[in-house]
């Protein structure tokens, strides 16, 4: 029943709307450059974060991405909520959605949870992260740094390595980065990476981490602790740095390094890495505050008006 | 010491003030109708929203309503404050009323715990509930809602079902109902009824869920799990959903089904009734917003110039 | 690689930098006995709130301060952010710090934790508490109460009493009243009084509470339980009370007395002494909001622009 456009799955944007975020994100890029990071632009809309796990990087940014655009944001957290009383997803999404809320962005253990909350609400929905599934704000980001950094995103070579089984990252950053023209691979350790899932999404697949030699970029993915329980991926984290943790020695001259964060130093990138220019972190972050602003402003905009550019350029004017 | 007047027990409100009140919630439903949800009244307001119990609806209803108002909102919650640090409750109010806020909006598992709060404040205060005693904003948004819903309060006859016992739902729900001339009774089994507070309040008790066929309204209330301790209210939840648990087949055409949320579906109402437009849950959220934003500006403009109806409309103009 | 000014310790502001903060938060206290306690100063601005260890003061008084100078303002705890995940400090404001905020204010458990900080940012860093090291803020407000309630700070004897081991509070107090041109003394158990931090510091030292005598005001410090641990610092609360704890019963007339809160009433203060004039405790935060509103405008106004006094006086025009 949603009649806002919704985000949930980064496959359901086309190229071209994919380049259009992208665009839109350098004007917000634009306005992040300004001694007075703020626009009026959805001044009086409310914007609802409904965190359901641990977040920094991604709450944040989608609380002040709203906020420099002047909406009001409302923060909900499974901790200290009615969710601690047993409400179910369903009746927590029915519940804010009565407030009438122009956006809800959901993080959620579950895959499918997100799109299932589209069913309960007419505001438009953001998928900010459900379980193993999809996280396509962060394809966004991934596309709009590899663009900026690399000066395009068509024909270069990505390799995702390390925890593809628990990775949302991974997932939606194959299918966002093999839509726009790039070669994806995943290397990893045969325990973390379902080769099923892996052909399903036409990307390359290996065991060996000297094939990130191949690639023009190297993405190491977090080992996900909280996620593992008592699996046994791993041997140990220890011998999983050694084998598959990223450092300048496993890295050819120009190959850039990317990493969603949080970073476990010395398990998947070693701690002089992180540090060094070569790994585009923090460039990713800053990616995100932008990608997201542009995001929120292309859900709530008024569809005919938004896409005439010169419009655009007035709707960010201070 | 207050200056301002506050909100404390519904009871305090004779019928002329509670008809304001809804009567300045409609107005403020119209501001919802708006495509811009927003007005200047309370700008350069601080609201302070202060919770020792878990919340998503009141909370954050609480807090969207102040932003609408355009009122700057604080949230304290007592898990990350210096609750831990083992401060009073009358050493947390003085400490957040020397920040001269115009509201605090207090919820506390202790009965009686926000009217002694308002002994240590000059702010306005309002009950959001405090323990088994009292939730005065939810009687004001039932009344709204079946004002909205049944065209009138006085004559209709409304049944609590369930676990009344530790309901301030269902206690501040009569002591309003019956002021505006409704009858209310209390059905339940009789572990979760206390029958001297039932006799106090003046309204009919019942052990037979038969006897919801007389009422217009059942109003199903939650079975609060976290109050219940190892106290063996009730045999098992099982159980008391075959006893009393409300759906389809216990009501008879015209009966309108309310709660005030969490629901527990198949306990205290099956998953159908919760879904059927025979229950009125979501409309009592969305009532509970608009009863908010017109108790936060009854309590906070001057008593003088907000009773002239012209003025209202001024002031939530946009 | 800090652009602009950060207030780490409170040693490393002048007496005149000292005095020109409290000079501008008499200029706040003005807006703050206004109606509307609101002034567009920071509009715009950006305040991220990085808080790793409980409060309620402290927290809530940057929140509330950020937000009357128009800025927004982001609460980020460690419970429920990506340090669940293991994410180190560095990581987290290198994070943070990508999306630009003007300033970021940091509680944290560890002496020297804010410090570090600084040099993972552009941003302003206030310290708001790093375990037993400083918390400037909470120096200047105590400055602000003493100018304010005793006419001038030069000459006052401040005895502080209790558990000086543990406070901040004393350490970064004792190092601003000295440099005002007070005198200081510590008065603790030998457990609770690090003899050669005291002689560091250049204060008097005492075992004996009947010293109190010689001060114009006695500082109670607050017993930190969750800080102690097992350490068997003192043999119990109660005899701790008996021996340290401040009553009427050890006072003279016209003495005051301070504390930071949270307190422990009947530990170390009496419950009567807590609520009479002649302590000082609300006074003190009250000071708090005017004191981190002058800090926040401090840093983030242009040097050249705000030291004209005249200037100041425009910004904070309603």
């Amino acid at each position: 029943m949603s009649a806002h456009r919704s985000l949930v799955a980064i496959g359901d944007l086309s190229r071209d709307e994919i380049t259009h975020v992208l665009e839109l994100s350098d004007r917000f890029a634009e306005v992040m450059s300004r001694d007075i990071k703020k626009v009026p632009t959805l001044r009086g809309r409310t914007i609802i974060n409904l965190f359901f796990e641990a977040s920094t990087r991604t709450a944040t940014s989608f609380e002040l991405a709203g906020k420099r655009l002047s909406a009001d944001v409302i923060n909900v957290k499974a901790t200290g909520s009615s969710v601690e009383k047993g409400e179910t997803l369903k009746d927590t999404v029915l519940t804010l959605s009565a407030y009438q809320p122009d956006v809800i962005v959901i993080r959620h253990g579950a895959a499918g949870a997100v799109a299932s909350a589209t069913r309960y609400t007419e505001a438009a929905v953001i998928n900010a992260g459900d379980g193993k599934h999809e996280h396509p704000t962060q394809a966004l980001l991934d596309l709009y740094t590899l663009r900026k950094v690399m000066g395009k995103i068509e024909g270069l070579h990505v390799a995702f390595v390390g925890d593809v089984l628990h990775s949302r990252v991974a997932r939606s950053g194959a299918i966002a980065l093999q839509r726009m023209g790039a070669k994806v691979s995943f290397i990893a350790p045969p325990t973390l990476l379902p080769r099923g899932a892996a052909q399903g999404l036409g990307v390359h697949v290996s065991h060996d981490i000297a094939d990130i030699a191949d690639a023009d970029v190297v993405y190491a993915l977090r080992m996900q602790h909280e996620r593992m329980g008592t699996g046994g991926f791993v041997p140990s984290l220890r011998e999983y740095a050694t084998q598959y943790g990223i450092g300048h020695q496993r890295l050819r001259p120009g190959q850039r390094v990317m990493h969603a964060g949080p970073i476990n130093r010395g398990v998947e990138i070693t701690d002089q890495l992180a540090d060094d220019p070569a790994a585009l972190i923090t460039t990713q972050v800053e990616g995100g505050m932008v990608v997201r602003m542009a995001v929120l402003y292309d859900l709530l905009s008024d569809p005919k008006v938004q896409r005439e550019a010169h419009d655009v350029s007035a709707m960010v004017a201070a």
